[in-house]
Formats: C-alpha cells, structure tokens, sequence
C-alpha cells in the first residue's frame, strides 16, 4: 500500500509540476511561447508518462476525482478512497512549492496577479477572452470530468485493448485542455486547483469549493455512466 | 444492440463537444490560441480516445460517412445502418446543444456570425483565406472521406495490428482537419456538420447538403477501393 | 503484387496530398495557421495512418529513398525496385494534380510564384529565412534521409517491437521536417519533389536533381550503416 | 559491446542533430516557426524514434545522466558506464559539426551570439523572458532529471508494459521541455550541453559545469526513488 501512495504522490507532483509549471515558464513566452496547445499537451503527456511509469503500481489516478469516479464505477476500493485522494494532494502541494521556489528564482514575482500562478477561476477573463458565468463553468467541469471518466473505465475495460489506456487517458486530458482553458483554465481535478490557490489565495481560494465539487460529481456520474450504459454485463459472452 | 448505439451516441456527442468546442473556445485567443494546428489535434483525439473507450462495445465509428463506408467494404451490417446514424445524430445534437449553453454563459452571442459556431460551408472564405467554390469543397471533402475510410478499413483488417487502429484513425482526422480547415472547415462527418448548422441556420442549413453527400459518397468510395484494390482474398495465403 | 503496388500508389498520394496539401493551404493562414510545426505533423501523419493502413500489403515505403535503402539493408527485393518507385511517382503526381485542380478552385493560382506549391530547392531562402548554399542542401537532405533509414531498418528488425514502426517512422518523418521545411523545405522523397515540381517549373524543376540524387544516395548510406554496423548477425543469440 | 557503443552514438548523434537543430533552424522563422513546442516536440521524437530503432541494442541512453542512473537504480553495468558516456559525447560532438557546417552554408554566423545555437545557460534571460539564478537552474535540472529517470525505471519495469516504453520516455523528454526551454534551454543531457558550449564557447562553456553536476545528481536520485520507494521487491506477487 505504501508502494502505491509513493506513486499517487509522484504521479501527482508531475501532473502539477509539469502542467502547471509549463504554463506558467512557457505559455506567454512572445512569438515563440507554447501557448494554450502547449499547456494542453503538457498536462496530457505528465498522465501519459506517469501511466506507464506507475500505473502498475497504483492504477494510476493522479486526481481524486478519477479516485471518485473509479470507486462510483465499482473499479476501486472505498478504503483506500481517503489515504489516495491525501496522496495526490500532498504531491500537488509539494510541486507548487517547488514551482514557487523555481519562479521566485528570476526575481520578485507577484503570486497574487493573474497568469503568475496556473489557477483555476470563473466569472473573470481568462487570457483576455470572454469570462464565463459559474453556471458554465460548472456545466463545463462537470461534463469533462464525466467523459474524462468515460474514456478512463472504457480504456482500461477488460474488453479494451488495456496496454492503451495510458495513450488514450493521457490524451484525453490534452484535449480536455484544448476545450477548456479559455473557460476555467481547465481543472477537472481538485488537487491541482488547491495546490495553486494555496499559493496565491484571492479569487482561487474563494472559488475553489467548485474546482472540487463539479469534478467530483462529474466523476461520479461518468462513472455510473459507463458501468451501467456501456459496461458488458459479465454474463454476455463476447460476441455480444 | 442498445449499448452499441449508446457507444454511438456518447462518442458522436464526444466528437461534437470536443472538436467543435476547441475551435469556438480556444482557436482564437489572441497569441496563446490553439488555432487550426489545436482544433485538428482536438478533433483526432475526440476519435483516438473514444476508440479505445467504447470502440469494443460498437466499433466507433461516430460518424455516418463512416457506417456507409464499412458497409459498403463489407464490415458493416445492413440493419444497424440507421440506428447507428439516428445515435450519430443525436449524439451531436445534444453536444451542440451543450455547447450552445456554456457559451451563452459568457454573455449574449450572435450565433449566425461566422465563427461563432463550427459551421461548414463553401464558397466564402473560411478564417480571412481564400473562397473556394462549390465544386473545390465537393472534391476536398470527398476525397478526404475516401481515404479515411481506406485507413480505416485496413487498419482494422485482420491482416493488419488491429489494436493501433485508434491511433491510426483518430491521427487520420487530424491529418484531415491539417489540410482541409481552410478549405470547408472540414466536414467530412455529415452529424458534426449538421449539428452545428441547426444552431445557427443560414449558409451552413442551406449547403448542409454537400456536407452531408460528398462525405457519404467518399466513404462508400473508400470503402469499395479498400475491399476490391487493397484487401487480400480470403483465399490468398500470407506469404502473398 | 498489383495489391503491393496499388498500396503504394494510394499511400504515396496519401503523403502528398496531406503534406503538401496542408503546406499550401493552412501553413500560412494569419494568425490561426497550423505553421512548420502543422505542415511537420502532417507529412509524419501520412506516413504513420498509411504504415498501418497498408503497411501490410506493400511493406509501406511510398518514397523512392526508402525503396532504395532497404535495398541496399537487405530487405528488399531488387526485382520490386523498378515497380514500387514508378508506382510512387504516379501517386504523388495524382496527388499533385489534385491539389492542383482544389487550388484553382478558390481563384486564379500562379504556380510559379514560391509557397504557391510545396517545392524543394535551395540557394533561395525559404519562408523569409536564411539561404542554404547547395552543399548545405545537399548535406542535409543526405544526412536526414540517412538517419530516416537508420530508424526504419531498426524499428522492422526482427529484434524490435516491430508493430510500433509505424509509429516511430512516421514521427521520424515529422522530426525531419521539424528540422529542415526553412533549409530546404524539405523533401527526403524523390517522388513528392517531382510531383511539385512537374506544377511549377523553374527553380522546381531545374533543381530537382538534388533531391532525387541526396535522398537515395543518403537511403543507400543508412541502409548499409545498420546493416554493417548495428544488425545483430543472424548467428548472434539474444543475449549479446 | 562495439554494436551497442555504435547504436549510442547514432542515437545520440541524432538527438543533438534534431532537437538543436530544430532550435536552431526552424523555431525563430517568423510568424510560422515551430517555436518552443516544435523544438519540444522534436527533442522528444529523437528518442522516441531511436528508441524504437536502437533500443533492443544499446538499452537507448543517449545521455549520460540517463546511464548514471540506471546504474543507481540497478539496471545498468558499472563496467560499461565509461564507453557508454564517451559514445554519447562523441555522437553529440558530431552532430554538432553536422549543424555547424549546415548554418555556415548560410553565410558567416556568429556562433558566439545566443540563439546561434542551442546552448544552455542560467542568470541571462532565454528568449526575451525572465533570467533565472543559478539555483533556480540547478533545482529545475535536478527535478526533471530525477522524473525523467522515475519515468525510464518505471516504464521499463518488468511489471509494466515494457514496449509502451519508447513512447513514455520520448514524450516525457518532450514535456521536459515544454516546462523548462524558458529557464536554462533545457538539458537534462550532459552531453548535448557539451556539444553545443564546444562551438560557442562563451558563458556555455563556463556554465557547462551545471550541466553535468545537476542532471547526473537528479539522475542517480531519480533511480533510487524509483528503486526503493516504488519497485516491487523481487519477492512480492503480482496480487500485491
């Protein structure tokens, strides 16, 4: 069990360290900056990578709200729900204190303007678009996090081509990111939102409640979505 | 029978929200926008992730042209044709529909302005580019669904490694979103053409029908060139 | 044999059509176009949907220098030379013709003018950059074509993952764009060199030499390298 | 054991040749430049590519923190380190020649000019953006290496899907550098710092100590996580 802890934690201090760290070294870089494309795929390639690193070990979750969505599709054990979910929190923190630490290395950096920090927020432009209402950006969280989950119970199915499921769940947070960033900056994972609202309080503390609330229940119901719409039923044979 | 169409429905819905959302929502952000490069990449990962995810329980095609294409290649069942196409359709209209409400969420939008939807049309130029006619958009759009469909048919055929055919496929319509957003904002799926046209009426309601004939007539075209020029006889032996 | 050679031709087409298709209409779109990078993913595209399309009819070499190379590696048969290098040619040359025909379909086209079709050449600068003189042409065509069969060789031995080949040379074909579309604009393929510039004319064509004779002789030198000085020998056991 | 120095020497060759000389050639075009996601993406691909073709040869290092740590993490032979090492400096050396002959067929440069080629550095700004002190640097190399080697242990573990493993690792190199082009250039490799700080000279060559100390301390760290904190003992069932 301590085995799989390590690696939630490490998968998670990725997830963050890469993703968010991109976005905040590499995404407004002038004419030759990765941009929104970037980030998306940074985000993508930390779940692709870790999952074939140490998904073995613990399944690979990285997010409590995959965490959440498993045990709802009967994939995962109630139990091991808490220390998980603590696991991957831990290791955002601890990758945003060092992305903190790197930052803090170019000089003075105020962690409290927008863009320092990669948070997530609504109701406020985000890179000088349009700001979305909470309603959307719940809707928007929730239906991403639903299909996130999709694709996770579907990919990793026993029916599935299994040795994929890294590819696939990987790039699925990629393109979940393409979608979405100019809403929320895209979370559909609690513990990378509190990781940055920790460091930079403000309006991503006060709004952090939906960065936990929309992915969970999302989660939750992509779960039950594929368990009970998709899943064979474990008495029809295969050629169904 | 009922789990496949729902594969087909979440799928299709998936292709829709994804594809088609990247392009309203992150294609155009000043400087750190996804652009075309995102929107192509986006709408190949919407194929590549559900392929794997649900591609066990229906096949995964999402996409009429696609059905008419297996069909007319001989790996398609006359009878589920119309299901499958109802399932496409509605899929794509509810993920249209999901669309429609996030983006109200950012304040009122004139969805007959041209981009303010992912609408397909000829004749008038796409993205500030050049126009290009009637007859350009039928050959660009029927073409490319005749080779979707030739990759399609032979990375799934049994001579073939069959479990990299998501990969195959899903790159082969980002491929196609690579050279042909320019020319009609590429359909080359009559349920994502139509699902955005209903939102917005106008130019993209009264051409729907080229987005909805050319990509059927290319697929049954591929599909035939695969079975007849490229597919081993089932008599022939593998040293050929 | 007429099913290698029509796999070939469609796979060629294929290469041309979505490389240099997507060059000529999305590189340069402002602001949102899909730029080197998009042309880069496009050309390494081509070739990994068709390895897996029909890399199990034709052995998927839909480039001259490729036939050549693994002539010279031993893996390919001399008698087949002639064949697959004029079925290649004929389908870029459709593929061309296409483009072609889809071009002139937005408008009077001057094909003489630069960036109008996807040329090779050299001692002229390519996208407002640098000028290569044609010894810097001719050793980067040489060298890349070099290690592009260095990767082939070793990604089809039978040592290797084998059924992850078409994965790694078609992005092998997208790096060596990534690296050389603004010294040459990149060719490493006799028959899509010929097929732009049979359009164009001019420097296209006057300078076509060089990328007929660079790429082969590089395929030839790749070929040998792994053969002589990375290829176990077949008395060698696993363990080495 | 001369077939594996030779397949890291190509291997390396091949990861300076692409991804300096993506940086080099083709990030800075104006308005359609690969930029740093290009040059990401490219560096990713060499290994990627020489992975799948080399690998089952030498092991694919290509990168002597990448050797240091294996040898931490128990996977690789103390007696083959030092070959291994001067293999992979020598590949880099050369292909930096190759690029340095390449360039000079442009014209004189003046190698001596940051951006003339792609050398790491610390404490000046990379690409107009913040400069980043000396610590920052090293924490930032330590960290990506020690991951990037989390990554390699742990994808080529005998519990995971051991043939994933070239597309894990190459991407991971990728996502290295989509997060740290911005502070140091990236390296993670002492011997593609080496090659690029022997032709420039300058603050490269003086600097070049980091990037030898922190890639190769992050690397033997990053085995010994792997190996103590998350490998199953040898005496543990699959159940675990």
């Amino acid at each position: 069990m301590i085995k799989k802890l390590f690696a939630e934690f490490f998968g998670t201090f990725w997830l963050v360290f890469g993703g968010c760290g991109s976005a905040v070294f590499a995404a407004g870089v002038p004419d030759i900056g990765i941009g929104l494309l970037g980030v998306a795929l940074a985000f993508g390639l930390t779940v692709l990578t870790m999952a074939y690193a140490v998904g073995h070990i613990s399944g690979g979750h990285f997010n409590p709200a995959v965490s959440f969505g498993l045990l709802a599709g009967g994939r995962f054990s109630a139990k091991d729900l808490i220390p998980y979910v603590v696991a991957q929190c831990l290791g955002a923190l601890v990758a945003a204190g060092c992305l903190y630490v790197i930052l803090n290395g170019s000089g003075a950096v105020d962690f409290s303007k927008p863009g320092a920090f990669a948070t997530n927020f609504y109701g406020e432009a985000v890179y000088n678009g349009k700001a979305f209402s909470m309603g959307a950006a719940f809707l928007a969280e929730f239906l991403l996090t639903a299909f996130f989950l999709i694709v996770i119970m579907g990919a990793t199915d026993k029916w599935a081509n299994g040795k994929f499921a890294g590819i696939a769940i990987g790039l699925a947070l990629t393109l979940i990111h393409l979608i979405s960033i100019p809403i929320t900056n895209t979370s559909v994972n609690p513990a990378r939102s509190l990781s940055q609202a920790v460091f930079t309080g403000g309006l991503a503390m006060s709004q952090l409640w939906l960065f936990w609330v929309a992915p969970i229940a999302g989660g939750i119901v992509g779960g039950l979505i594929y368990k009970f719409l998709l899943q064979r039923d474990s008495t029809e044979v295969v050629a169904d």
